[in-house]
């Protein structure tokens, strides 16, 4: 049986090294570090997200603001309000809830945000600085809660073999670009690839972002291996799964993050972490 | 012995495109496309630069302008020709010749550049078109050359291995972006890598960008494969070398690019061929 490598612990971590910044920050400036939800209408999911960044926040000492605007907002109203937070002293950070409205321009909105308040790296000044490793903006959270998991439990990455699969613009390229900056060797798999198994089993940290149940079987894996399960699913009976097989994977590698409790579990917390940046 | 997969006809090819374009650029516009070459001082190899872009362009129908700014100019002066060129209608591309010296700003030059007319692709918008595939801006040259090679070859690359030897935002990371988006699986190494010659003999295509002569030897290829040499390194008697021992690896190897005669040759045409992107 593998380590099961908790997303709790390495939340809780965050939180406090959060809650410390929090601390210093209010000692400095004389009020609380103060992130800006931007959320257009009141889908379901995104208020479900919200509830758990005011869980955490109201553990970090940090405080949230919510602009809730209407479902057909104008574009207009809302790249207002994204100025408006931009040049407010008092908003540290802007998280724009995702996929907008058809009628609104996603790319222009998430541009709006300024680099240096955007909390969930989603500008294309911040993807610039993963890709350039410039230091101006943030990765995008999940990519990073997963570097955040690999440092927590001291996986080591300098000279070893990381093997990728997703190519996204949210995880995996991103992943890859933080994965490079810690030396690891680095193989983006995909769709495409040829024999996933024989590159998959040849990785030391294993990194699935593909959001396929079953990406990841017993034959892509061996022993000696870490295993992060990026992917969120849905079976069809609604349970929550990852990518990888757990019953056919967690008896044969060295350590695999479950899900849920994994990397899903770490994202908010660096969210908020990303408040003091 | 392997094939080899020389510069010259890719050159060619692309020179003769971008004459064509040039030609109804022409007809369109009245005029032939412009680029204007950035100068700071008169280094020897930026003047033999200089020389070999002004014949290419000779043989394309491409204007060429130089603007010639002294050793010592001031930043600002600097920065007025890169605004005056970018607004210049009847300038179509800038490119600006690197390094500079010590007493300007490098990133701040290279990003005054408009993306628009950015033709080495060194600026950060064009950096993130890579990076996002977003079309804007270009690749680096060099980068591109390399895959306009595997392009005129016909080396396929979807689902086939790639290997990247180099990190580098010039060379390494936008290649392997490039690669990765024609649906290569794409590996990269750099100095820290554990096992290169265990990576690069599972390549079906390597490609070598580290800069010093003997990163690939005939232990790290086999048959079967593609290797490109982008290294320009010189030897203790002042010759011409790339990354790859080529007396061990062409015997091995299906096809290598020559060092001299090979990436080198292809990036000014590269260049030019920017001009009517």
């Amino acid at each position: 049986m593998s380590e099961l490598l908790k997303g709790k612990p390495v939340a809780d971590a965050i939180l406090a090294r959060t809650r410390e910044g929090a601390a210093a920050f209010y000692k400095k400036k004389g009020r609380s570090p103060k992130a800006a939800i931007i959320r257009v209408g009141a889908r379901p999911d995104d208020l479900a997200y919200e509830r758990g960044i005011k869980n955490r926040a109201a553990q970090t000492d940090v405080e949230i603001d919510v602009e809730e605007l209407a479902e057909d907002v104008s574009r207009e109203e809302l790249l207002r309000t994204i100025k408006r937070r931009n040049e407010d002293a008092a908003t540290d950070g802007i998280l724009l809830f995702l996929p907008l409205p058809d009628h609104l321009d996603e790319q222009e909105a998430v541009n709006a945000i300024s680099p240096q308040k955007d909390l969930d790296g989603v500008s294309d000044a911040s993807k610039l600085g993963v890709y350039t490793d410039s230091g101006i903006g943030n990765p995008p959270c999940t990519a990073q809660a997963v570097m955040e998991i690999l440092a927590y439990y001291k996986v080591p990455l300098s000279g070893k073999k990381a093997v990728v699969i997703g190519r996204s613009q949210v995880v995996g390229k991103p992943l890859a670009m933080l994965l490079l900056k810690q030396n690891a060797t680095v193989t983006i798999c995909h769709s495409k690839t040829h024999d996933l198994s024989q590159e998959t089993r040849q990785a030391d940290i294993l990194i699935s972002a593909a959001g396929r149940i079953g990406m990841v079987t017993g034959t892509d894996v061996r022993d000696g291996q870490t295993v992060i399960d990026v992917g969120i699913n849905f079976d069809s009976a609604g349970k929550m799964k990852g990518d990888v097989l757990y019953e056919e994977v967690a008896d044969k590698v060295d350590c695999l993050t479950p899900v849920p409790g994994g990397v899903g579990s770490v994202t908010t917390a660096v969210l908020l972490s990303h408040l003091l940046h």
